[in-house]
């Protein structure tokens, strides 16, 4: 993976990114590539790409986008006025698992964070990541917290 | 705690704030009342306050600050360009848990989530708060994943 290159997603990458998306079949969020969701998913990476706090990456060999994180930053009162940054959405081509691509973009997401004054790197995994767990703990994050989520229908 | 009233935080809140957080022996991030933090504080206070995406509430009862949590959205591709919202840094001082106040410091934060258009309302807690564990499941939240944290360093 010597010519993988990281780099900000361009408009024209967003469909690449979405079905590394719609590929997760163990813990995605629903996502597909459809002519219905398209505008949605373009309007979507219009919002992140004019907002200060949130940059969608992708990972490029040989032309192709073989991966994709979304890093964000959130100012906060705790830890002294710490700044966190949360790395978002992670995927990796499956055929392309295990070769360092991922090893990769976390390094970056912390080079970034770093440059940035992030106190702190965080990002919450689905339980059914083993992999990505044992992953992520070899790159020196603590498995410290409990993620949860709720669903927010319409009100009631 | 009937008259429990929620409201968004003023400067004149942020050493309550932050002596909740103080007060936090379980899984507190070294955050103190000091003379030398109070600046940093009330500059992350501004940074805040001025802030669309962030909002940090105050529980208050009696003209005491009870409770606190800061409610952050988050715009992203996942979910088909579903808004997230992040419930964070949430507190009850701890002679007054157990009455109700967290429950009602959530549902605020649910029905200002849905009215922002949020499709998820989302936090972490401490792996050591078993107690908060139980509450959040209690109110509907499903403990789906894992939270992984790095302190970043300087630059190597």
């Amino acid at each position: 993976m010597s010519d993988l290159l990281i780099r900000e997603a361009k408009k024209a990458d967003v469909e690449a990114v979405v079905r590394l998306h719609e590929a997760d079949a163990l813990a995605g969020h629903g996502d597909a590539w459809t002519e219905a969701n398209g505008p949605v998913y373009e309007a979507a990476f219009a919002t992140l790409a004019a907002h200060p706090d949130h940059t969608l990456y992708v990972a490029e060999t040989e032309g192709a986008v073989v991966g994709t994180f979304l890093l964000s930053f959130l100012p906060g009162l705790t830890g002294v006025g710490a700044l966190h940054a949360e790395l978002r959405a992670v995927q990796v081509r499956s055929d392309l698992r295990s070769r360092g691509i991922g090893a990769r973009m976390v390094a970056f997401a912390e080079t970034e964070a770093r440059r940035r004054g992030a106190a702190v790197l965080e990002l919450t995994s689905n339980l059914k990541r083993v992999d990505a767990h044992r992953f992520y703990e070899r790159l020196g994050y603590a498995k410290s917290h409990a993620g949860f989520k709720k669903k927010l229908g319409p009100a009631r």
